[in-house]
């Protein structure tokens, strides 16, 4: 960690000494790197940054999956255009196309509503309890028994913390498991659409561009979060009221420039730093492998299935796009792993780390072989899970196995429910349930199954979930059950929520039917998984213990895992060379978009933005050195999934950009943060400033925001 | 001219101001430039280069199609590798492969005879003719009179030069006719294959990387020029002594580093730069369309009809790689008018220079008319010519039509034959033909002139030399022709040459009879050329005489199109943008070869120099700012093809680089120079002397050399 790498001075320009920061850290050890966010030219003092209430930090929000910030004293939110997708999409109808052309509220009265999933979590506490998770838990206790007392301690905390309603609570497990903590949000649930840009400038690129550099998106949207009078979350209506956060981001039109430092604070989702090199080697060679084929053949079979009628195609678009972007970066893995040895380097650490185990370690003797083995039973427990969810591919099969198991999980009181079939989780569920009908079509459903069938048929029988194959459709089997099913109608499939187990058993709907007789093996299989994981909860930790001790030897902080919580990066403004001969950014500008238009999707920016570029309406966000107004930008802070939408702070806290992706070459870094190579991708806010301002005119909003602009 | 464009800081480092220098230069021309080339650093007086018979200019020579220079006293040229490819696979066997394995020769005895092509030219002289060339010629004659009239001067003229037979001369049109000089060339005729690195060094990346950047070729080669021991060319003997050229170039290992000057001497083959718009829209609309078209066709017929057979694979790789590369060439200037509208920009130019000949011309009232008249009608005759080539598209009737016409010419005295039929050409021809056994095979040549035919008969009867369809064979019917014939045998092929007209008119052989049949068709189409041409060399020397004049008011000097004679460029060694948010080079580094590595051919480079690289030996060729060997670097200098093999010299001459290659985006600068975009590629010299010690250990040449090495 704390490595930082100079790249050849010829590639980058005798200025740049491109700084790469690795570390996804939570607030409170922002302390430990007060040095090093000095060195880089932070000025917010890191005592500051760990305060949760306090400026800037409280104004960092979490929607689904992305991140967000407040931007003005009245609940104006930002985030990617593609974290405020679905309520685009909602609001969206022919005559209204605001996919398409964008939308924006003039007035307060004109936002829309962003419906059910449209939500905005505030982190107001964090609480270290690993003590009440884990203290006395029996070493003898099997695997499965420990999975189940943990589980029960970290409902109890979260039932304990969600007494008062408005709030959202979890307990996640950090260093895999080494220490957990309490994390109270408040769970804002009206929350409405304000602005966004055109499909064509916020996704401008589209999958074609997704992961590549140079990018010229314009990935923002605008939302408002409300609530109650008495200031408190409420279901939405028409009484509430803006929400008043403790603060908001000021936004810096002053921009960066190379080898500037930048800070990022968002809810990074999953990495995997500190998996063992045998870990690696099996998403390398087996595990990865596996997805790309699967997911190949299930987007070929879609397109097939879609081909020709216009409304399928639709309807499983956002599930293409979401299976490509999987695919992508499962593939990116696997060309990174193929380009450097991640493996191997992980080999050299973890024999150093023996070593120094060996000499130094105060656990227990036989932790490393502990290890070894859980991690193994690990592996063996994910190539059945894959076939299993082979075997059940079906969005249907799906919906019919979550009904009957809220059924089965609802003859039991709410605390011993399985974790995501309690009381606080069945709005959740009948939401996805009603959502399906927006991306499911029968025979696409059935054909997807179908091809999922014949891959299940073609796996080694000894990695298939005990006691399935006997109770699987044939192949060609499967057009009986879509014809006799009425889960595909959305009233009825929503029905099954609150009716009993025997209901099920007793149906004819064949999926039900197949729900109720896979329940056995599917459960057998989750307990399986318990039993493992169970093992790993007891001796990873104790192994992520012994890792930290070994850094702590060495002088350096260790940051945990990514866990979708909150976390705070920071790095600077900085090209890479993603070969010998070329280098990338650090900026793209507004030029870049004219050479890419093609006047097709996903290269079809409006001909309002078009003409503000060829006519140079640069306004006040003309940067200097280039000449021009920048659009997208690289740093090289240390992001993941979830950290869409981040904000990018300079240095004094002022929001200068937008996170939303990384460079293809940047993938691995879940796996191995390569200073040298990974870059995250950012909207530049002048070019959010120049949109609003030449091209949608979206001045209510520019008001709002308390915007600071360049001298001159 | 005298462009010099600012890349935008930010993408190329603060301290790189990059200059692109556009025009390729007569030397004689050069003391015009004497500030500019003071102003970029180059600290050789222009005086000195514009001296044939002083260094550097007097190492300065050409290959043919190539460019090359001495480097040593002893008569060692270098080159590029693929200018030396004839000779190094002319002495290549099974056993000797020296093409898969790279050659050379420890001692002087060891070194192989490069053949008959393989020859060196020394510019000696060179004189202003316009004079002898042009005076007196009848403003009443017609085309054709015209042009034959001039024809018959420059022919008078190069007898009188080659009254010595150790020469070689021409008498090129500059300016399109405006100038005429003679070139008076020493022609050695021993010339011996010294070394050459492995075709996987020389020629690594292939047509894959042809026109590309970031580029790791070793695209070099050494031979040695060798003459009689009276000083004077001779034919190839043991007797033979090298050759004591007037000066050689030292070669600095010293580097260079981005924003240096560089100067580039060698053989530009053809430019267009003062085209008119109508003569690029006709290229961008009409020929270039139809050129791809015919190649792309083309290159699957000889796909398919080679496939399964390595043999004839391997006959027509040279054929393949050269259609390939005019292929890439073709494409590359349709892209680039897609990307630039240079039409628009030549219609801007033109409109400015008619309005100022209106005011200040000196020529003919009707110049501009008659010059667009004169156009019109080439572009018509190009296109006759086009479908000419589709209808006679066979290697064997190619043959068939030389031997034909050589004898018809034989029945004139030598000064009235048509150019190219003379004495002097006997042996090209007889080379030429001989040579046609290494890349032909019956039944591939018949599928070509099949497909070729098939084309020809969807081309607009209008545009079809008069009275061609009557003559031609039908598409199906070529097997009897190939069955018939004895022209495929190289002995019978060469036993036509000396034999009379009579003998061609009175012969069976189907080919040979067709060439008869189709001379009268063919020589009209000749005929309408010099008409054409005529009147071109009567009108377009009036207009650049204009347009110098126009050019000298502003004080600009005008370079005059390149026509395959001595010129120099200069630039700056210079990355560039080829696209918003990327940047490529100026350099590469070896390591660069081991990214691209893949173990298959192109990218399959000897283990040995591989190892040197993983090793880190770089020894005294290592930049200390790249920390690393480089391989090939980018200049802006005004380069096309003819100078492969140029020698690339710092600001004091010495040899730096050989030039190889441009970039894709530089294709159209044949057309138009654009210096934002426009960069020649060059091997560093420093990369080639680093494979000649580290990994083929050619020390005998390094001393031969005279090297200067860094300090320290």
């Amino acid at each position: 960690m704390f490595k930082s790498v100079v790249l050849p001075v010829a590639l980058l320009g005798a200025s740049a000494g491109a700084l790469a920061d690795e570390g996804q850290w939570q607030p409170h050890q922002l302390p430990q790197l007060k040095s090093e966010l000095k060195r880089i030219g932070i000025t917010i003092p890191a005592e500051r940054l760990a305060d949760l209430s306090k400026h800037p930090m409280s104004a960092i929000v979490a929607t689904p999956g992305c991140s967000a910030s407040f931007v003005s004293p009245d609940g104006l939110v930002v985030t990617n255009h593609h974290c405020g997708y679905g309520a685009i999409q909602r609001n969206s109808t022919p005559d209204h196309n605001y996919i398409a052309n964008g939308f924006l509220a003039k007035t307060r009265a004109e936002e829309l509503p962003g419906g059910p999933n449209t939500v905005v979590y505030v982190t107001e506490k964090v609480e270290n309890v690993t003590d009440r998770v884990l203290k006395g838990l029996g070493a003898g206790m099997s695997g499965k028994e420990r999975h189940e007392q943990v589980g029960a301690r970290i409902k109890a905390l979260i039932a304990e913390c969600e007494s008062d309603k408005a709030y959202r609570c979890a307990v996640p497990a950090f260093n895999r498991g080494g220490e957990y903590y309490r994390i109270k949000q408040l769970l804002i649930r009206d929350v409405r659409l304000v602005y966004a840009p055109a499909n064509s400038v916020g996704d401008f690129g589209g999958d074609i561009d997704n992961y590549e550099f140079p990018r010229h998106v314009g990935d923002f949207s605008f939302l408002r979060a409300y609530v109650g009078k008495d200031g408190r979350p409420a279901d939405p209506s028409p009484d509430n009221v803006p929400y008043k956060s403790k603060s908001f981001l000021v936004v810096s039109a002053e921009g960066l420039k190379a080898g500037d430092p930048i800070l990022l604070a968002g809810y990074p989702g999953r990495t995997s730093r500190y998996k063992l090199p045998a870990e690696i080697r099996f998403a390398r060679d087996v595990d990865y492998p596996a997805k790309v084929a699967s997911i190949t053949a299930d987007l070929s079979v879609i397109a097939a299935a879609t081909m020709g009628n216009p409304d399928y195609t639709v309807r499983y678009a956002s599930v293409a796009k979401s299976l490509n972007n999987v695919l992508k970066k499962t593939r990116g893995l696997l060309d990174g792993f193929a380009r450097k040895d991640i493996a191997s380097i992980k080999d050299a650490q973890d024999a150093e780390f023996r070593t120094w185990y060996k000499q130094h370690g105060t656990g227990p003797k036989n932790l490393l072989a502990d290890l070894d083995a859980a991690i193994a039973a690990d592996m063996a427990t994910t190539q059945q899970e894959t076939a299993w969810l082979e075997a059940t591919h079906s969005d249907l099969l799906k919906s019919a196995r979550t009904l009957y198991r809220l059924a089965l999980e609802h003859q039991r009181p709410d605390a011993q429910r399985e974790t995501g079939f309690q009381d606080r989780d069945v709005s959740f569920i009948k939401a996805r349930l009603a959502r399906l009908e927006q991306s499911f079509v029968p025979s696409v459903d059935q054909a997807r199954w179908q091809s999922a069938l014949v891959r299940y048929g073609k796996i080694d029988t000894k990695v298939r979930p005990h006691g399935l194959d006997g109770l699987l459709p044939a192949q060609n089997g499967l057009a009986p059950l879509y014809k006799g099913t009425e889960l595909g109608d959305t009233a009825k499939r929503l029905a099954w929520i609150g009716k009993d187990a025997d209901a099920f058993r007793k149906s004819n709907d064949p999926f039900i039917q197949l729900a109720v007789h896979l329940h056995d093996v599917g459960l057998a299989l989750e307990e399986r998984r318990k039993e493992v994981d169970g093992n790993l909860e007891r001796v990873v930790p104790l192994y992520m213990d012994a890792v930290v001790a070994w850094k702590k030897s060495q002088g350096k902080p260790v940051y945990p895992d990514a866990n979708g919580t909150l976390r705070v990066t920071y790095g600077t403004v900085a090209p890479y060379s993603p070969r010998d001969g070329i280098v990338k950014g650090p900026f793209t500008t507004v030029e870049g978009i004219l050479e890419k238009q093609t006047g097709k999707a996903p290269f079809d920016a409006p001909n309002s933005l078009l003409q503000a570029i060829r006519d140079k309406r640069y306004g006040q966000f003309r940067d200097p050195a280039l000449g021009t107004v920048p659009v997208n930008f690289l740093s090289s802070a240390d992001t993941t999934g979830g950290n869409s939408g981040s904000a990018v702070m300079n240095k004094r806290g002022e929001l200068v950009g937008l996170n939303f992706d990384s460079t293809y070459e940047s993938i691995t870094k879940d796996w191995y943060f390569d200073p040298v190579i990974t870059r995250a991708i950012h909207v530049d806010i002048r070019y959010m400033l120049w949109v609003m301002k030449e091209v949608d005119h979206a001045d209510n909003l520019l008001k709002e925001m308390t915007i600071k602009y360049p001298k001159g």
